[in-house]
């Protein structure tokens, strides 16, 4: 579920080309960047960059695909008797969690994306990647449902909203405070809506078995008493 | 709420810009037709063209602009006592409407932006859009409320995600259907996870009054049967 992987895997020239992109963002605006000027500043040749990068926006955002793939392996590696629900919103940590890792550079992307208008729509599509597969695995668990579909669209987007609004809050305040548990609580709001069960591991109280007798007020008591030992005789 | 007024206060140049940009998408595509061809099959100038729509992709989406003043002005338009989550499923509703009043164009449009990425980027910048519309709406209802964006955003995003469910699948089946009486029953979903009021303005079913008893197993008989008795005697 961890994308530490991703650090260790990562080749040190996408790193350098990512690290000298920054920079020049930063120090020019991303506008006036041009991929020759990043490839100069990292010491590569144009085809390095576009060996890592398909385009200039896309160095903007290099951990989401590691991202998605952790994702989906993640919700691969679910099990029949897990929550479909719970499941999901852990799937949404693993977002969370990469923006944790790197909470300057997180910062700063956020703040280079407000500015740039074609940098918000290259966001909208990846977040709707993030909505696509966590849609997809709900998809598959509830196939057997009549209104499976609907539900697993809905609770998708619900998801990602919880997310955005956590990553949001925790992005326009500089990096402040734990996201992890901001993102936590938010979920919280989405599994409890669809969900009642709890979302902890501690073992349910012990519960005694009850019957439960619904009965119109003007039922004579000999037909109460009737209902309520038949359904003792059922046990 | 309607958008008739739409079709009547559109000049007619705008149409006909409309009318030749689908004509020659459908005959040579989307990406081999320029704006000069656009204007020179609508016999009008290129300052003209760019008059109504600031770029080849604009004139994809023209009616989006005046749906979502539509919407815009329905939900300033709510009252206090107007159930918030109904009010947006009524706002998402204007859309679906808007889609439905040209069958053909929108089946049309659909098959586009399935062949070509940059519309489909385009259409989720709109959807962005409505969905920020209905956050703005619930966030201003909530604002009392400790959850009240969190809510207002989780809540926006189930309504467009139930939306967009109906949608697809009216403009799959190449425009079958009552589009309306789809987005109703999607966005019912959504309402009624939220608000357990029932939508309608029916007179609930006369109920007769009832009696719930709930009772361990291992109670005796005649615990039971007090029970049953006090919980009438309470009446």
């Amino acid at each position: 579920m961890g994308t530490a992987s991703t650090n260790s895997t990562k080749p040190a020239m996408r790193d350098s080309l990512i690290a000298a992109a920054f920079q020049l963002f930063l120090e020019r605006g991303y506008e006036q960047t041009t991929v020759d000027d990043i490839v100069t500043l990292a010491g590569v040749g144009r085809r390095s960059f576009f060996r890592y990068f398909p385009s200039k926006e896309d160095v903007v955002f290099p951990d989401h695909d590691q991202c998605l793939d952790d994702m989906t392996r993640f919700l691969a590696a679910s099990a029949d008797s897990d929550d479909p629900i719970a499941r999901v919103c852990g799937a949404a940590r693993i977002v969370m969690r990469m923006y944790a890792e790197n909470p300057t550079f997180s910062v700063q992307r956020y703040r280079l994306t407000r500015e740039v208008a074609g940098l918000r729509t290259y966001e909208l599509s990846v977040v709707w990647r993030y909505e696509k597969t966590l849609g997809d695995y709900l998809r598959t668990r509830w196939a057997d449902r009549r209104d499976g579909t609907l539900r697993a669209n809905v609770v998708a987007a619900a998801v990602v909203a919880a997310h955005n609004h956590a990553l949001r809050h925790w992005l326009r305040s500089g990096g402040e405070g734990d996201p992890l548990a901001a993102v936590d609580e938010a979920l919280e709001f989405v599994r409890s809506t669809w969900s009642p069960a709890p979302a902890s591991d501690a073992p349910a109280e012990e519960t005694e078995d009850v019957v439960v007798v619904i009965t119109k007020r003007s039922t004579p008591m000999w037909r109460v008493v009737r209902e309520v030992e038949s359904s003792l005789g059922e046990g």
